[in-house]
Parts: structure tokens; C-alpha cells; sequence
């Protein structure tokens, strides 16, 4: 490899107000591409692993990487990086939209920000020059608010905002980072923010992007522009409904979570939140940053009492505020999406927080006076959307409720514990993977918790065979086929960056050559498609030297007890269940992979091998 | 008078989908100067007054006057003119923001909006290029969420937005038109919108506004600002309070309206709605284009349920969410003037519709049955909110609510008609006119049903001794003043345009000097005072005949019986009433001092000396 490339580090100090440019390490740029590797790299040179997440210890790490604000397409994307308020390991999440490409035309590929702020204040970046301003008058806004009273202020209608809102503010450990209703949602980054009295950080950028080799990069656009347009499903399914067009297919399937996970399989939830009652909201879709696709479905509700609420709800929303709290009504669930969006809280965590309260009221453990005189009960869509609220503000029971199922539990006690399905403090994401092995191997071992997008297993959840065909009920080969998902993901898609959706639908079998071609026409580094899958790798174990110093070990990477005692009761995966034996099959076999010890250390020689001692 | 002055015209015809560009008469220009006289002028000319107001033969009109866009403060003001579908009679409503001044940018200073487009558009404006477009995908969403959509879909966060919400599209009479928070309120304009399937207007402008004679221009400017820097409110007390300041000088003066004006007086709601409370949820201000007041306090509520909600609920808004339902909290008031600006609905008709609904209910008339099980009580904060939301909807009993207390008294029957408080169909704004005659009258008597605006009694609330000191008790010579306050406010706020609070708080001894120098420089016509004056008494003038053409008479000139009946019983202005002889007095004084017949239709020789016949 060879050098040419020259990224640009921002580096913020909250407490002593001041900022500082630096050159980004050529050593960093070869052997982490950019997003999500500049941001565990940092994390692991800079920050105690043993720091209190919401200290000024921590630090926040934004970064994007070599192909945000270039032609290439659904590039552009940024990742947030810091300890994990929720899980106490690394939190990485991503997110797209305007800003990441903005903040590259603003001259950085990483903003590093340390301390904290005396009083509320908002980081401002215009073409180069930072400052740290103050944002008292912010506080207590909801990120739509914000924004707008960000671009009012700044007289600049083209700003582009990142901020939080009441719930990281009030550090709930589920408060998500929104930019233009995308969310960098789980793993409780808007408290890390919220903890650092940081509001919002706005960029404003007039420079291009230069690449390195312009014709290398117009000939690797075009190929990947040909696979997406040859991609099954990219156009025009996907393009005209976006991941809620899973909940056909995981409801076949019989993993489309319902009841807390306590049931699932096919059921007629799909009436209510499938693609019929889908196109009937939608109203518009909308782009990120030089997409062709649009996966953003804009969808208005359109019955009482939630008429005329707006918002782009995932498929892992219509599993949070649909199947798992049983509410078949798509209405509830863009008014509660909404309500997340506005108020900065992960719509995954709150949705999966407030099946587990329903799960107690059940069960008798919590009665309606508990719940402020709500009835929180499966299936009551208006209780769910009024608890949004209380949880994001911490009004009344939602205090209780606002930093997620570990915490609750342990507050509430009475046996709720059995019902808190969480891996690491993180909830469960849309997918019952007792029918879908290697993706619940990877909600075990993922850096970040019970995280779908470190490892999405889309050959079990879609039958793609790529690296090759898949037995979704199988243990056995789902070591190696985690680790592979892993890796390519961990540099396809958050070092690229681009957008994750791409890798599953429609570059599976060129991810990492078309990472490699990109990478090197725009920066002049020069990357082969295995330099390109060894830096996922080095992602993967610079991440876990964090979380293995921060006091991880084998017995962390578990899935919930429900999802190892109780077999999947009707469906598409009747019958299916991961036996703690069969997990332990699956870690040994990972691990070996990974050349990590039995314990799940990595070794010496691998860290060697991969340059990290 | 001389000529110069080009204004343009676009003609816009929904139903043929065609677009035509006008140049606006000289004549016009002459006689109207601008704003509410261009769209009076236009109405009577063009528009049939027995038309149905949302049929397509009725026409909205959207003007600016030649100070718009230009460096006079406070000028960047529009007003949206139509037969009322409240009222039957003229609806006229302003409103001011970034808009008006952007309008002017782009080429025109009225645009005339016939027919009824076959499915919901918008109309987009380029710098003087102008078409219809399909907004199917936008109808359903809140006034906030359609500016949002627009700015992506055009590509430019630059463009202004003036658009309808739900309550427009669903025809509600209180519905209004919102330009990034600034409503054209009052008289069901919205509904005009609605009535078209015109869901927006958006323009964008790059060409600056050309003054004719720049010296005298900025020599005027000047004159102007060191008037406003002289006025004992403006700075700082009116910048820092905005228009909620006035809630404890009507609270002294015994006129702040309680309970559906069933109560009133100096009473224990100032700590909930004051100066104190106001300004602990003020957060920041935000201005028009080219003002240095800035009288926008955006707020935040900041306690439950209604938390984090953000808005600049203005005076009117304290009386109908706050006085007169009996609400004695500012976060309710926040919360509700929120949503009737997401839905597109008029605060002041919805709080007071809501306050009748309540006193239905203290008088038995309604259940809480009726009301959809909602205990829509005197004081019930979250009822209230809960209801503002379903009037703008049309949900259940807020369907019967939802074109104001006229039509809902018609539908509700069993003697409610005695608590629907309103003059000419439009409910009535916050001032007990029991304790501000000349301000009664102007209800009474202006063009537009109960409207504080156009004819603002100043010296009866604020003492302002212009043009002479008055009793705010006595009926004798508040006819001459009633036409001095509705012409001098018809032309120099209406057609000018600018600010009315200008106009109250710093320049009520010099507004048509001032107008006439202004307006004079920048177009090159020239105006003395006196034409200023008769440009205001030519507007009130030529709406009146269209009204007298629509039917009224008389007898519509009236006040709601309880104001004529029931003598205030406490407070500051304890004993005061009009009585219907009281009443009469004035409008044969008002009538005479207009050069009216006895029943108040303009003779043959008043009509002939402005120039109308």
C-alpha cells in the first residue's frame, strides 16, 4: 500500500472549550479504510475502558470514512463510537442522510470529542473552522424543534444537525443521536451526548471530495451500479417498500417476534402491519445523500386517534411497536415512530422495554396502578404510544421504564428479571433467532450487544446463498459463517462506509472487491478484496480488546434464557430452540474462527497478525 | 399622483391548471397601495359576493404590498383575501415571516387563485416562473411535516412554504394557513385552501426589490426606526415579552375574558399566564425578515403530560387556551397553539369553541357522554388539548366543534345559540369589550365579523392618548374614532404593508406620515398623509360593499347578547355592559362619521367621492 491519502481529525475538548486539527494517521487510514474503524481505533487508543460511559472520560467519536460525499452510491453514512451507557462495551451505531456527506464537504472524517460542557452547548463546523457554542436555549427541545431553531440561529437554512433530544438530555440509556429523522438509535448514544450536555453538532461544507484516481472510481461505480440495478430485489421491491417489506417474510418464516418473544410463527398480524396496509400510508419516499434507491418509506397514519401522525417506521419498528407488544395497527405504530424520533430515543428499545412491561402486567407483577393508571397491556395501542412519551420524558412509570429491560428488571424486581430479553443490556432486535441460528450467534458475540446490523445473517433470514447455502435451524458451520458476516460487514458497510442494505440485497458476492475498488480509486491507498476483509476483522478484535478489558468474558456472549429453555410454539420454526449446548457448540466453533481463546480472548498471534501489539 | 410603479400579477386558474402573469393597473396601485387593498380590490371585482365561499367560483387572493421585501422594518407582511366561509362576508387575514418578502423575490405582488384543481396541488413560484403541481403525496400531513416534504422534493431548503394542514384539507371554518409558524388565522382561510385542493404555495426569489427614489427612502427608514427606538414598549419590554405582556394589563383593566366571558376582572390567573410564568418557558425569540424587534417567544412547556412541547403562543392564545376555558396553565396553552399550528387551525376560534363546549357542560346542555367520554370541564387542561386535536381531525363530538360556535350551537340546538359568543359567525378575541367601547364597536362593525385587528383600540387598552385621549367606558365618539383606528390600520398595516404592533406601540401619532414617505419612495407615486388616510377609508369602503352585496345589514353590526345583557361583575371594569341603545349610538355615530345611510350602506356620494362608482 501506498500513501496519498489525507483525512482530517477534529478534536473537540467540551470542558476547556477549545479545538484542534490534526492530520489523520496514515497507519489509521490503511488499516481501518474509515466510519467505524477511525472510531474503534480511537476508542482503543484513547479511552480508559473501564470509564464511566457517562463521565467526561468517554468520548464521542463521529466519524465517516473515504467514500461519504462522492459519487459512489448510499455512501453516505457515519458512525458514532463511544463506551456503551446501556451495555458497558463499545457502542457503534450508524445512520445516513445528509450530514455525513456535509461534514466531508466540511473538511473532516473525524470528530473526536472529549469532556464536558459546563452548560448546554452546540459544536458548529463550517468549511474547516469549529467552535463550541452555547445552547442553553436549546435544552429541553425536541430534535425536530432543534434543528429548526439551529437553522434559525445560524441564518443558514442549509445546515445540516445532528442532535438529541429530552431523552438524552435526561440520559436514558435508550436516547438515540437523530439527524433528519435518521437515527443513530441504540445502545444509549444520545445519553453519552446528553452526559456530555452536547445538544447538537452542525456542519456546513462548501469542499468537495477529491478522489484520488477519478477514472478507477467511475469504472467501480459503474460495476456496482450494475449489480444494484441486477439485484432481485433492490428494484423495485425494496425501493418501493423498504424493510417493512420483511414482515411478510420473517412472519413466514415463523421469526417475526410477537408477545415479548413468548410466541410467534404465522399469525394475522400480517393483515395489520403488512405491505397492503403499508402502501395505503405511504404518501412519499425519500433519498439519503446521492442514493438512487429511497428505502425511506414517508407514511402518514391514518386512524383515529393517531391521524396525521408522520414518520419513516423500519421493519424493526414494526416488530417493537407491533408484533412484540402484540398492537397490529401500523397507525400506532408511525405515531410511536414518530414520538421516538422527536423526542431522541431508539425505537427498537423502547418498543421491546414496553413488551416486557406488558409481559408483567400478565404475568401479574405489575398492575395498572403500577403504570400510573394505564393499562399497559398486550396489544393496547394507545397505553403503548402515551408510554413512549413518559419513557422519553421519564414522567411518572416511564422513569422506570427509560433505560431499557436490565435496568428495569433490576428495579422492579419480583421475578421480572426471567422477562428482560437483552443480550449484554441490549434488547432484542426483530428476529426470533431460535429459527435463525448464526444471526442469534452473532446477537451473542457482536461487540455491541444484541445488535442485528454487525452480522446480519441474511442468507438464513433471506435464503441468499452467498459465501454459501445455509441450514437456518443448523448450529453446526454458523461460527464461521458469523465471523464472515461479521467481518464483511464490519468494513463493507461501517468502514466504506455504506449503506448495510446494499451488502444484503445486492452485493453479497462482490461486497468486499467493491469496497477494495472504491476505496482505492478515492483515497490512492491501494486495497485488495482481502486487505479489505482483514481490516473487518481487525475492527472486529479491536473492539473486542475494549470490551475484554472493560471486564467481558465467554459468559457475556449468552442469549436470553427464553430463547434457550422455551421452543418456538407454532410456525414456520415450530419446535426451534438454541439449547445452551448448542450455543456453547456455536462460541467454540466462532471462536476458533476468530483464533481466540476457549475463553474468547483474543490470542497473541491473531493480534499480532493483525497488527494490534 | 404620478406613475413608475410596475407590480405584477399571477393569475393562477386551478381548475385549467394555466398560469398568467398581469400587469397590476396603475389605478390599483394608486388607489390601494398594497396588501389588503390589492386583495379587497380584486375580491369586489371579480368575485360574486352570493358565491359559496368554498365553491370554486370563490377566489383567494395572496398580496403584498411594495414595502414588502424592501429595508423598512417589520414590512415583510402578506394577506390572504376570500369570501369568508365563516362568515359569508369578506375574510382578510395577514400574516408575516420570511414569506411576504420572498414572494416579492420572486417577481409578484399578488397572486389571484381561481377554480378547483381535479386532485390536491401546489403551487410552486420561481422567480417569476409559476405551475401547478401534484400534491397528492402531501395531503394528510401537518402544516410543519408539508414544509419539510416540500424543502426535500424541490431540493431547496431555501424555499418559503404557506400551506394547510388537516383542519384546511378537512374544510373545518376555523381552519388556517401557516407559513413556518406565522398563521393567516382567522375567518376559515384554510378551509378557502382546502376548498380548492390547494394544499401549498411555495416561492423562491433571487431579484431584489428596486426602490424608486433610495434617498428619500432611507431618510424615511430612518425616521422610522428613531420612532420605534423612541417608543416607551418596543425595546425592551415588547421585544423581550411579545404580545403576552398584554395579559396583565387586560387582567388590571377588569377585560382579560374569563369562562366564556362569563367571568372576568383582576383575578388569580396572572401567576399561571403572566409575565413570570411566560418568561420561565421562553427559550429564544425569532424574528420576521427585516425586523429588529423580534416579538416571536418561542416557549417550552415544561410539565406534564404536556413536556417539551414548543411554540409562541401569542396573547389571543392566553385568552382562548388560557382565560376563557379557565385554564391556568401556559404549558396547556403551549401545547394546544402547537397543534392547532401542526393541523393548520385558528387558536383563537378553537380555544373559544372549546370554552362554549364547556360552558355547555357547566350548564347541563352537554354530558360528558356527549363529548366522547372526555371531561371537557371549565379548567381541564389535558381535555382541552385532547379536543384541539380532535376539532382539527373532525373526530367524533370535535366534528360538531369543528366550524366554530355558530354552526356548532346550530347542530347542538336545546338554547346553546346564548353561549355562542360571536359577531358575524367569528368568535370573539380577548378582550371583554364591555370595558373598550370603541374596541366593541370595531367587532361590531368590521369588515370581517369579531376581529381585534382591524381596528385596534389602542387608547382604550393601552391609554395611548392618538389622535386624542378617550374613556375606554363611554359610548359618545366611539364612531370617529372607530374610523379613524379601522382606515389608519387598513392602509398602514393592511396595504403598506407592515407590523400592526408597529402601528400600537410606536408609531400611532405618525403612521401615515410615515406610510406616505415610505411608500412614496418606493414606488414613485407619490402620497401625502391625506391619501394615505383615504386609501384606508377607501378599503373599509370597498369590502363594505361587498358585503352589502353578500346581504348584510344592519342588524349584523351587533354584538353577542351576553355583552348587551350581563354587566361584568368584578374587577377593573366591574358594572361595565352595552346595551343594545348604547350600541346603537355608536353605530349611528360610526355610520355617520363614514358617510353611511342609517342601515349602514355607503351612500351614492361617499362612493363617488373615493372613486367606487
Amino acid at each position: 500500500m501506498q500513501g496519498g491519502y489525507t483525512g482530517k481529525v477534529l478534536r473537540v475538548n467540551l470542558t476547556a472549550k477549545t479545538t484542534a486539527i490534526e492530520d489523520l494517521p496514515e497507519e489509521i487510514a490503511v488499516n481501518y479504510i474509515g466510519g467505524a474503524g477511525f472510531g474503534l481505533r480511537y476508542l482503543l487508543n484513547e479511552v480508559d475502558p473501564k470509564t464511566d460511559p457517562l463521565g467526561p472520560g468517554n468520548k464521542l467519536i463521529v466519524s465517516t470514512g473515504p467514500l461519504a460525499g462522492t459519487e459512489a452510491p448510499c455512501a453516505s453514512r457515519m458512525m458514532f463510537t463511544a463506551k456503551s451507557p446501556a451495555t458497558g462495551a463499545v457502542a457503534m451505531s450508524t445512520t445516513g442522510g445528509y450530514f455525513p456527506a456535509e461534514m466531508k464537504f466540511a473538511g473532516f472524517d473525524v470528530l473526536i470529542i472529549e469532556g464536558k460542557a459546563e452548560e448546554p452547548a452546540y459544536l458548529w463546523i463550517k468549511d474547516g473552522v469549529a467552535s463550541v457554542r452555547n445552547a442553553k436555549e436549546l435544552w429541553g427541545t425536541t430534535t425536530f424543534d432543534c434543528e429548526h431553531l439551529l437553522k434559525e440561529k445560524l441564518g443558514d437554512q442549509n445546515v445540516r444537525v445532528a442532535c438529541i433530544g429530552q431523552a438524552g438530555e435526561k440520559l436514558s440509556l435508550m436516547a438515540s443521536i437523530i439527524n433528519e429523522k435518521h437515527a443513530a438509535g441504540r445502545k444509549g448514544l444520545g445519553a453519552v451526548m446528553g452526559s456530555k450536555n452536547l445538544k447538537a453538532i452542525v456542519v456546513r461544507g462548501s469542499n468537495p471530495v477529491k478522489i484520488a484516481n477519478q477514472e478507477m472510481f467511475d469504472q467501480a461505480r459503474a460495476r456496482m451500479l450494475q449489480a444494484m440495478k441486477e439485484s432481485p430485489v433492490l428494484f423495485p421491491e425494496f425501493a418501493k417498500l423498504g424493510t417493512p417489506m420483511v414482515v411478510e417474510a420473517t412472519s413466514a418464516a415463523g421469526i417475526f417476534p410477537l408477545k415479548n418473544f413468548a410466541a410467534t410463527g404465522e399469525h394475522d398480524f400480517v393483515p395489520g402491519l403488512g405491505v397492503e396496509a403499508s402502501l395505503a400510508r405511504k404518501i412519499t419516499k425519500e433519498y439519503c445523500y446521492k442514493c438512487p434507491v429511497g428505502c425511506s418509506q414517508v407514511k402518514v397514519a391514518q386512524s383515529a386517534p393517531f391521524t396525521g401522525s408522520m414518520s419513516v417506521p423500519e421493519y424493526e419498528t414494526y416488530y417493537s411497536f407491533g408484533g412484540t407488544t402484540m398492537v397490529d395497527n401500523v397507525d400506532a405504530v408511525i405515531a410511536a415512530d414518530r414520538l421516538c424520533d422527536e423526542f431522541g430515543i431508539d425505537t427498537m428499545s423502547v418498543g421491546a422495554t414496553i413488551a416486557f412491561a406488558m409481559e408483567l402486567r400478565e404475568k401479574g407483577i405489575l398492575t395498572q396502578e403500577d403504570t400510573d393508571g394505564v393499562d399497559l397491556s398486550f396489544g393496547n395501542a394507545e397505553a403503548m404510544v402515551t408510554f413512549v412519551k413518559k419513557i422519553a420524558l421519564r414522567q411518572g412509570f416511564g422513569d422506570i421504564l427509560a433505560d431499557g429491560v436490565r435496568k428495569a428488571a433490576q428495579k422492579i424486581g419480583k421475578g421480572s428479571e426471567k422477562y428482560a430479553l437483552h443480550v449484554k443490556g441490549l434488547e432484542l432486535p426483530a428476529y426470533d433467532v431460535r429459527g435463525a441460528k448464526a444471526h442469534g450467534l452473532n446477537y451473542a458475540t457482536s461487540y455491541t450487544g444484541a445488535d442485528h446490523n454487525r452480522g446480519y445473517a441474511f442468507q438464513e433470514i433471506f435464503s441468499i446463498p452467498v459465501p454459501y447455502e445455509v441450514d437456518r435451524f443448523a448450529a453446526a458451520g454458523k461460527g464461521k459463517l458469523t465471523k464472515w458476516n461479521q467481518d464483511t460487514r464490519s468494513v463493507c458497510t461501517d468502514c466504506a462506509p455504506m449503506c448495510g442494505f446494499l451488502l444484503d440485497m445486492a452485493l453479497p458476492a462482490i461486497c468486499k472487491e467493491n469496497t477494495a475498488d472504491l476505496v482505492s480509486a478515492a483515497t490512492g491507498l491501494h486495497f485488495t478484496p482481502e486487505d479489505v476483509y482483514r481490516v473487518g476483522e481487525r475492527c472486529n478484535n479491536t473492539a473486542k480488546l475494549f470490551n475484554v478489558r472493560a471486564g467481558f468474558t465467554r459468559t457475556d456472549d449468552d442469549l436470553p434464557a427464553r430463547l434457550k429453555t422455551e421452543p418456538l410454539k407454532e410456525g414456520g420454526a415450530k419446535g426451534a430452540i438454541i439449547p445452551q449446548a448448542e450455543l456453547d457448540l456455536m462460541l467454540d466453533e466462532y471462536y476458533a474462527a476468530r483464533g481466540w481463546t476457549k475463553d474468547g480472548v483474543p490470542t497473541e498471534d491473531k493480534l499480532k497478525e493483525l497488527g494490534l501489539m
